[in-house]
């Protein structure tokens, strides 16, 4: 149905929202649909399922983990076709990941990119557990002439004007390599995916934005040509122009966020805190390498201060999962603006003002929380 | 701190939207938050958990199960400081029940009444086990002057300028019913809380919209006048006017819900399907009386057709839960707008407009959903 033109009066190209349009009903849609990670759930080092961000670009898939069937075909000298139990069968791995969406901060640039309208939430962290990819690979057979795979999920749609199924590729040195190891996750927390995590089958690939990793998987495909899909080539691109080929959309940039302190307002969110020594405490991760610093900010981003890299619970390292940080802030009344930033051993940061692109992707801008102290100590 | 002016700069009185003003950066931030039931999930008889619709008031508290205690006392005999494993000596109760967010439909209501903007989606079902309240006051003896019981969570914020723990109440009649019974519930679908819905323990008031069922209980007292708390005489009344008092918001009006057909476009959620026969199916409940029928509209509401009530699985009846419906619709080429509405036993049904009031409470106007039907049979 491509091009048909049969679909455009309700699938229409990306736009930018005017100078004064407020969230629009469609995006309100979206928002209503999916959801961030409740602030207050980074105290959690391992994101409660229920709790982690969820991005579905159509309908969550009906699914039987009975029935699900995987297949590896195209480029390969043994096609397999494997159930849950086959890929059971394989040595199981599990790897502890921070997954954020590539869209997260979107809603604060301006002119807004209008798509789901992230504000800095889109993140969660949890311990996913299958068969490396490069197994499943290797099992199969890649022919030499091969040069991506190409994943794709159960789940079906239109995107501007485009029909499809959600489909993404990977190079085969990323496909098949170690640091970080793709995994095929049958498993969230030790537990069958829920159904928004892509039950009974995803993809998982560490230190890259969500949209790698293929939710619902039933196919992966190695071919002799980069993969030129809508996911691929039309959305997931850095792009200041629409007509621009733009630069892929890969691994997750720096981030730290804050759990806000206090307790909030429920319409304002704005936080209230009482006067005296306030623990600040948050997650900080990047993609591209380890976390190296944490500075926080208690005047509006004037200064900054060092803030404490923790040591996580349980086995460490896990290089692909955020870190806690903790710094101490003496409260006094009145408003503050508080900001968090983290930078990474390739010496990235966060910038404190959101570096545009058309799609809204990779905004890595510091979070600032607004908090009210009073001039009473409860 | 109630009153003492401190939060007047973050904390504002309820509004209503302007008449050309989009979703506010706040409503946006409750959006992103709190999330519905991707309306594909009406698929599962049970929700699972991750997809149950959440709206939280103020944060999710921090709650270790081993550690809680819930207070029975005020007018009582012999007041009672119980733990979880006190709880689950009493006999255990699993009652279906289908919740919803009073504030459901919300954001379809103009002018618009600021807060979370619901559209449609704000339900869920779940089976929910715990003890019903009645033994609890039975056990502590609950004094004869007595009227009320107050509930409150240990969730707590500011809302319109009033500092409070997360708090509302049911009168004696309620709490000590049997139809509905109330229970105090420990697990959901089988399994301890998640965080969002109330980790370790909640109320779950069948029948009645969400704002009864207090999340993170940690007492419950008895009292001799009733509760004139925040959340029981300024949130949650049915109002005209912001003066007015108001009539209480109690129990869920009947709506009913179809799983959006085909596939959609992902920007506009508008559906496509084929040409030919397509089976249309949801739930509709209400919380007032059983659902007696279900209509379905494939001509944006101008003429309606029976549907079908589905049995359900498992051990029925459940008084307080959905119940399923089907309908066949033959699909020709072009666009249509599908609708659906339910009746109850008490002859209650769904307007297509909404009927407005101040907060955005109990919106049950018929659900629209917008199709394509494309001409090819794909």
């Amino acid at each position: 149905m491509d091009g048909d033109g049969h679909l455009d009066s309700i699938s229409t190209p990306g736009r930018l929202a005017g100078p004064t349009e407020g969230i629009s009903p469609e995006e309100l849609a979206l928002a209503a649909r999916n959801h961030g990670l409740p602030l207050e759930a980074l105290r959690y080092e391992v994101t409660p399922p229920g709790l982690h961000y969820v991005l579905v670009h159509y309908d969550i898939p009906s699914a039987r983990a009975e029935d699900w069937r995987l297949s590896v075909g195209g480029l390969v000298r043994k096609p397999l076709t494997l159930g849950l139990a086959d890929l059971r069968s394989f040595p199981a791995v599990t790897h502890r990941v921070t997954m954020e969406c590539a869209g997260n901060g979107r809603a604060g640039l301006v002119p807004r990119p209008v798509s789901q309208p992230w504000l800095a939430e889109a993140v969660g962290t949890a311990e996913w557990t299958g068969v490396p990819l490069r197994l499943l690979l290797a099992e199969a057979g890649v022919e030499p002439e091969a040069v991506e795979a190409v994943f794709t999920g159960a789940d079906h749609g239109v995107e501007r004007g485009v029909e499809q199924d959600y489909r993404r590729s990977l190079t085969l040195d990323v496909a098949e390599g170690t640091d970080p190891e793709v995994l095929v996750a049958y498993a969230m927390n030790g537990a069958p995916l829920p159904p928004q995590h892509g039950c009974p089958l995803r993809l998982v690939v560490p230190g890259w934005y969500g949209m790698a990793s293929v939710k619902w998987l039933r196919e992966i495909t190695l071919t002799a040509t980069p993969f030129t899909g809508f996911q691929q080539t039309e959305a997931y691109r850095y792009r200041q122009e629409a007509e621009e080929p733009g630069e892929p959309v890969t691994r997750i940039a720096p981030r730290a966020l804050m759990i806000p302190p206090g307790f909030p307002d429920f319409m304002s969110r704005t936080r209230v805190v009482r006067p005296g020594t306030v623990l600040l405490e948050g997650r900080a991760w990047s993609g591209r390498a380890p976390v190296v610093g944490v500075e926080v900010s208690t005047d509006d981003c004037r200064t900054w201060h060092d803030a404490v890299l923790t040591e996580g619970q349980g086995p460490a390292p896990h290089a692909w999962a955020w870190r806690g940080w903790q710094a101490r802030w003496t409260a006094t009344p009145g408003p503050h603006v508080l900001g968090v930033r983290t930078t990474d051993a390739s010496g990235s940061t966060q910038p404190l003002a959101p570096r545009w692109n058309r799609g809204g992707f990779g905004s890595n801008h510091v979070q600032r929380i607004s908090v009210l102290c009073t001039p009473e100590t409860g």
